[in-house]
C-alpha cells in the first residue's frame, strides 16, 4: 500500500463487517466518525501498547498484538459493569512495518473488535520510530457503571479466572522455556486476555466495586481500596492459580504467591460483593473488606505474610 | 512525582476544573470514564502528534505540543460541524521528561480543554522511546453531521482563514530566520491552530461538505472530492494568504502559490456551498465544484496551472 491514505481506502473495506454497524452514522475514512450511543451515559476508555515497554516485538506478533490491544482496553469496559460497543484505534507504525505486518495487525484487530462488540469506527495512522497502538473503546453500562469506589466493609472480594498465569506466560516466553509443562498454555495465556463480558452482565447486578487485574492483584486492589476508602484482608491460600502454575513457577525459580499477586496483565476482575452463591460462581473468594487502609495478606495459619509489592509499574 | 499513579492523581486535581461536568459521570481516575452525551449522536476523532515525525522537539515546548494536539484533533470536530465536548488523551512519556515538562504539557491541554470545550475526561500514561500525545476528542453535531460527500457540482469551494501560514512559520523556524518580517507571527501560526467553533456553527447551516486542512489543500479538497464523487476548479489568485507571507516565502526561496495550496497543518476548514454572503463572509472563495474527478488550478488568464502535490502525507 503506498501511502497512509490507500492503507485507510484498505481498512475502510476489511473493517466495514464489524459487527451491527446500524448505530454507526460516519464510520472509517472522514473526518471524524459519528455514532449514535442512544439515550444511555457511555463508558470510554483507552490504552496504549508500546513495542519494547509493553511487549517484545519478538513475542508477540503483529496479529496477536493487534487482538490485544483491543481486548485489554475492553477488560476496563468489562470492569465498569459495561458491554463494549465501539472502538477507534490510532496506530504509530515503524517505516519498516510492511503492509503483510499492517495486515496481520488488522486483523488481530478485526478479530478482538468481532469478539469483544467493540467495532472498529475511526482511527489514525502515523509514522514513529516505536510500533505503537493506542486503543479507545466505548461501551454502554448494562446498569450503573461500577466504579472501584463502592466497596464497603463486610464485603468479599472476588477475582475471576486465575492469577498470575499471564505474567508466568512472559516469563516462559522471555526466558525461551517453552520445554517447561503448559508452557504454551501459559504463553498463550499472555498473549490472549480473557473475554469477560459475562462476568461484566454479572457484576452489574451483585458487585460493589470492581477493578481490572492489569498492574497485579495487589496493586489494583489497592487503587479499589483508596476510592472506596476501605482496608482489606486477603487469604493467600485461597488465590486461584492455573492447573501447572506451581510446578512451572518453580521450574523458573518464580515464587508463585508473589506473582499470583503483583504479576501483571491477568485482565481478571477483581471486584467486590456481599457473599453470595452467584459471586462464588462467578470468581473464587480471595478476602474481605475491612475497615481502615491498605491490604493484609494472611498465610494459611492466620499469620500477616510479606510480599513484595512489584506490581508492573510504568513508571518509578 | 514518584510514578505513573502519582502523576494521575496530579492529573484529576488538575483537570478536575476544565469546564462543566454534569454530564461527567465518572472522571480521570478510575477504569474508565462515563459520560452522558446525552439523546444525539456523537463525533469521535483521534489524532496523534509524535515527537520527531509531526513536530521538532526543540521547535515546539511541551505545553505548545498539549495545546496544538488538542486543537488539532479538535479539528477534524468543527470540520464535521460539531462542538467538542470532551477528550481523553493517551500519552507516551519518555524517561527523560521531567516532571516539569509533563506539567507544562497538560497546562497546555488544559488550556486547549477550556478553549475548545473538549474537557478531559480521562486518559491514559505510558513510557516509551518518542514523546507522543493520542487525543481522542468527542463532539456534538450542531445539526446534522457535515461529511466530505454531499459536494454538488454548481457549489462554490470556500477556504477559512489563510493558507500556508503555518507551513511558512514551520520552514521559518527550521531555517532559524526569525529575522524574516513577521517571522514569530508565522511561527505563532503553526504552533496554535486556529479555533473554529464559530465557523463549524456556520458551516452547519450552509455547507454541503467540508474537510479540514491539515495536510494540505489541494490533498485535503482531493479526498472530499473523492468521497463526494464530484472534481473542482481553483482559481490560484483567489488563494488566501496573510500579510507579508509572499515577501515571507521569497526570502526562503519558497514558492508562495505552491505552499499555500499544499502546506499542511493550516487547520483552517475548506468547505463547499451555495455561493452566498454568508458564506462569503466566513471564508474565501476560491473555486467551485464541477462534474468529474480531481481538481484544476487556473492562474488569472484561467490557464491551467501545473503544481506540485507536495502535501504532507505520513506515508511515502
Amino acid at each position: 500500500m503506498r501511502d497512509e491514505f490507500a492503507k485507510i481506502d484498505w481498512l475502510k473495506t476489511r473493517l466495514a463487517l464489524n459487527g451491527d454497524s446500524s448505530a454507526v452514522l460516519v464510520g472509517i475514512g472522514d473526518d471524524a466518525a459519528v455514532i449514535d450511543f442512544g439515550n444511555r451515559p457511555t463508558i470510554v476508555t483507552v490504552d496504549t501498547q508500546v513495542e519494547e515497554v509493553h511487549f517484545r516485538a519478538d513475542l508477540l506478533s503483529p496479529r496477536e498484538l493487534g487482538y490485544r490491544a483491543v481486548v485489554a482496553a475492553a477488560s476496563d469496559v468489562w470492569a465498569m459493569a459495561g458491554i463494549p460497543s465501539a472502538s477507534v484505534i490510532a496506530l504509530t507504525l515503524r517505516d519498516d512495518f510492511s503492509d503483510d505486518e499492517f495486515r496481520d495487525l488488522i486483523d488481530g484487530v478485526a478479530d478482538a473488535a468481532r469478539v469483544t462488540g467493540a467495532r472498529v469506527i475511526g482511527g489514525n495512522l502515523s509514522r514513529g520510530s516505536s510500533l505503537t497502538v493506542t486503543t479507545t473503546v466505548f461501551g454502554l453500562p448494562i446498569s450503573k457503571s461500577l466504579t472501584r469506589s463502592g466497596a464497603r466493609p463486610g464485603d468479599s472480594i472476588y477475582v475471576t479466572g486465575t492469577l498470575g498465569a499471564a505474567a508466568l506466560g512472559l516469563a516462559i516466553l522471555e526466558a525461551d522455556r517453552l520445554d517447561i509443562e503448559r508452557a504454551r498454555k501459559f504463553a498463550e495465556r499472555w498473549k490472549k486476555p480473557p473475554l469477560n463480558g459475562k462476568a461484566a452482565a454479572v457484576l452489574a447486578r451483585i458487585a460493589t466495586a470492581a477493578v481490572d487485574v492489569s498492574d497485579g492483584c495487589l496493586q489494583d486492589l489497592e487503587h479499589l481500596l483508596t476510592a472506596s476508602g476501605v482496608g482489606a484482608v486477603l487469604h493467600a491460600p485461597a488465590v486461584p492459580t492455573a492447573p501447572g502454575y506451581q510446578a512451572a513457577c518453580v521450574a523458573l525459580s518464580i515464587d508463585p504467591m508473589v506473582l499470583a499477586l503483583s504479576g501483571g496483565e491477568d485482565y481478571e476482575l477483581l471486584f467486590t460483593a456481599r457473599e453470595s452463591a452467584e459471586a462464588a460462581a462467578l470468581g473464587t473468594r480471595i478476602g474481605e473488606i475491612v475497615e481502615g487502609t491498605g491490604s493484609r495478606v494472611l498465610d494459611a495459619a492466620g499469620s500477616a505474610i510479606e510480599l513484595g509489592r512489584g506490581g508492573f509499574s510504568h513508571f518509578s
